[in-house]
């Protein structure tokens, strides 16, 4: 039998536009358009042309490149006409039609509140609203989805009603009904036992679900809504959007495709998923919480030394699905709680043959946990605890020797550049002094100590940071200890490492220390390809 | 009719110290101990005396103050007896005991994959674990719930056997069974199923839920378990816990006491939901994502101009319930997308009688625009968001003019301090010339410019900083754009201030100035009490 397909329609590009602390460029939603295009979503719903000069020129770059060049469907998306309007005389739809896309996504009100209180409309031209949009933008040869705004609100104060708008866009000619639990505030057997009912009342009709999560229940809802008969759903890839967020689609996908054998994707993509999540994270400049479903950096990850040990013995003992069904990997974390068998995994990527009782494995796991006490933090920094290993094996050292350091700037700024490093190193017993400018304090350290050691160390020339990050360890605040994650590449590899300290610039020194060390070790030890 | 009750059981202690990153004292232990007992949870779950002298410390303490103290039930935690072994002969069930606690929750297996693979026993064997360890507690006038460890799995594999499993937790004597979808790996048809078959099948007893969100259902299912019948929910308050985390108990007893009217907390206490999650999070040293459903701070948070006027006209309208149900509170945002009244209702704050349409209004959006643009962040710093407001309105004059400032610092450092600042600032013609050791540049320049402030303004004596976060703004890392946020006190209020540059100085001190500005500014308009 065929396997049962699901339409998604993501909107990133306009409900989670919506979110505290996002806000994309014409570039950033190119970025986002080609992620979900290599994911293979049907839908990516973008905003109206009219609303900002903005999405004026996203569409007009996107129809010069043509609907072809991503692969799937962009849809506008719009309201219902204003009051007492033709929809010909109505700009908000003439904009509309300018975005050029196939589909536009229409919404509508159908709770009485709604109608009443903001939209100071009659229920009977309310009617006339919706169906005149959609007959409109239908005859104009436009594939037309119409998103039932505050349906189930709706649906709990007059399923009458309610049922009388849905006539009202079958009537208008729209391919899809979207049940919007635009406040999050319904349940899933609510949602269930609704759609049910919408789904043998419009045969001819795709019925759509499209959630926000303000009760912890997106996901749950919109897979209750196809189980109940839904083919299309709506949501955003990480689940970003206004209050709590909208559905998250990573989540859903991955579970519709391996938990209920439903296809949301074409074959072979699932596989990007947490690449993609991840990229598109990045372009919105937000964070994928670790623990997240699926694609989290701790979904597939194991502490607790039973867990370790239980999923090495067998890994459905602690992991529901393989982590690379849906692009993600297993780690085993080295933590107090953690057994003997985690630290082991680490000291035999330098020493295979290492016994497991042997008594420098206890001499890491002893100082990790020292360590880990001062605030030292190695499971984002793999880089520091694989010199550390190297370092309680006695097979590390120093590539060279601080004599001095010494970093100055000022306020209000003179020249170019506010501050500035003199460095003297020793390597070998010969010495190299230099200084650098820099856009602030750890800006000029990094360049100085890149400039020194470069004279000896040619191959540390293309070592760049890409990231840098500072969080503060307890709340004494700017004298309190800070932790600070320093990201570099080479352009082939990436590696992190971590310095702690109450100052900041001592720990930035730390970490940027580990990141040329460990490049030179990896050298030395012949892992550089 | 009386209102259902639901046991609530957290296990942040114990299943939540799984996590990637966490770790808690002992003095933290009791810190979330306080926390549980002021917001009423049944049932706190910590560890086990025997695995560290950390867990022993805490049980001894626990004990010294006494159960009364908490008013709650403190759980030990640990497994069924050693194969093999009598339960008087097993250091662990002994060290259970030692714990002192009335409740002890055992867990045990009833997955043949885990029988054979893991515990290596005979499934008779096995069951006689289960039983006898039970028993044995039991005899010892220990309330015993049994933690059936992987039940959906075994039931999935073997529906008599996990049967089987059931029994023999009955017969020594368990008060409640649990159900552990320790995986996260059922769907919540799937929850609501078994649970309903288990609680016909065992009257006698209740019936308990824990699930793990690796699907993103954790939520969904417990509040499926609880409509099945299911009598008592473990979780974390914040779903902390390993891989994508335990059950949200926050959100599971907000859905529970507000949508189906079920009761889980003593009566009024969930107003201190928010404030008690969010101090559970400063323990554990997580951040509570915005977007967390009742307890983020975005959760009642409106951004989009239509939203912001449909809340204002009624709340209803785009909140499911009243943000102070679960005590937490509406905020409006200022962003390109909202509308001009969002704006207003920061400018009213100081001119109440400014009208909507005045220049004013129209120039604090643009400034905000232009400074949002540069990477300024007003959504976490409302008082650099007011000061901006004060500036844009003329009615701020600077306090004082900085006429110098120079910071130092070395490595290796050779005194007690590795940074120092010479500070120079003018207050009404009058200069102020003084300098200040620091732990690192930043707490200098805070100490300097705070001790020459002093002089002319005593009153910001008590204020000092507790938060202090830096943000990396673009992907060229120490030489990119960098969003200091700080977090200022006096004891009364707490405030947030922003700086952004490329100097990570620079950025620290914009925040410095504005946060004892702020202060000063609201004396000055009489705003202080």
């Amino acid at each position: 039998m065929a396997k049962r397909k699901i339409e998604i329609l993501d909107t990133t590009l306009r409900d989670g536009a919506q979110m505290e602390g996002i806000s994309f460029s014409v570039n950033d939603k190119f970025q986002v358009l080609e992620n979900l295009a290599t994911l293979g979503i049907r839908y990516v719903e973008a905003g109206n042309p009219g609303s900002n000069p903005k999405d004026r020129e996203f569409f007009a770059r996107y129809n010069e490149a043509g609907n072809e060049a991503y692969g799937h469907a962009l849809a506008a998306f719009g309201s219902t006409r204003r009051k007492g309007l033709k929809p010909q005389d109505d700009k908000g739809l003439a904009d509309l039609l300018s975005a050029g896309t196939e589909t536009i996504v229409v919404f509508g009100k159908c709770w009485g509140l709604q109608v009443r209180e903001v939209l100071r409309v009659s229920k009977k031209e309310n009617l006339l609203m919706i169906e005149e949009t959609i007959a409109w933008l239908t005859e104009k040869g436009r594939e037309v989805i119409f998103d039932a705004e505050h349906f189930f609100e709706a649906w709990r104060e007059n399923q009458e009603y309610t049922m009388e708008c849905m006539r009202a866009a079958e009537r208008g000619g729209a391919v899809c009904i979207c049940l919007c639990d635009t406040n999050g505030s319904t349940m899933p057997e609510e949602v269930a036992r609704v759609t049910t009912e919408m789904v043998s009342a419009f045969a001819g009709m795709k019925i759509g679900i499209h959630c926000h999560n303000d009760t912890g229940m997106a996901v749950a809802n919109s897979i209750a809504a196809v189980l109940a008969g839904a083919d299309h759903v709506q949501g955003t890839l990480n689940g970003i959007g206004e209050r709590c967020g909208n559905a998250n689609l990573a989540t859903i996908i991955a579970n519709l495709e391996l938990k209920y054998d439903i296809s949301c994707l074409p074959e072979g993509r699932l596989e990007m998923l947490t690449p993609i999540a991840r990229a598109m994270a990045e372009v919105a400049n937000i964070v994928i919480p670790n623990g997240e479903p699926y694609v989290g950096l701790s979904a597939f990850t194991h502490k607790a030394g039973m867990h370790v040990d239980g999923v090495k013995k067998n890994p459905a003992t602690f992991e529901h699905v393989p982590p690379d069904s849906v692009g993600n990997f297993r780690r085993f974390l080295m933590s107090e709680i953690a057994g003997r068998s985690a630290v082991l995994d680490v000291i035999r990527r330098i020493r295979p043959e290492m016994a497991k009782d042997a008594p420098e494995v206890a001499g890491v796991l002893h100082k990790l946990k020292a360590m880990e006490h001062e605030g030292y933090h190695f499971e984002g920094a793999e880089a520091s605890q694989e010199l550390l290993v190297c370092k309680e094996l006695g097979i590390y050292k120093p590539f060279f020797n601080l004599e001095k350091i010494r970093i100055a700037s000022e306020q209000p700024q003179t020249g170019e550049y506010s501050a500035y490093a003199f460095i003297k190193i020793l390597v070998d017993g010969v010495d190299e002094t230099t200084a650098a400018e820099g856009e602030g304090p750890v800006n000029a350290m990094d360049r100085a100590l890149k400039k020194a050691m470069k004279v000896f160390y040619p191959e540390l020339t293309d070592v760049r940071l890409t990231d840098f990050k500072v969080r503060v360890l307890n709340a004494d605040a700017t004298a309190s200890s800070v932790r600070t994650l320093i990201e570099s590449t080479d352009g082939h590899r990436v590696w992190r490492t971590v310095g702690v300290s109450t100052d900041v610039l001592e720990a930035s020194w730390q970490a940027l220390v580990d990141s040329l060390e460990y490049k030179l070790m990896r050298s030395q030890l012949g892992w550089e390809e």
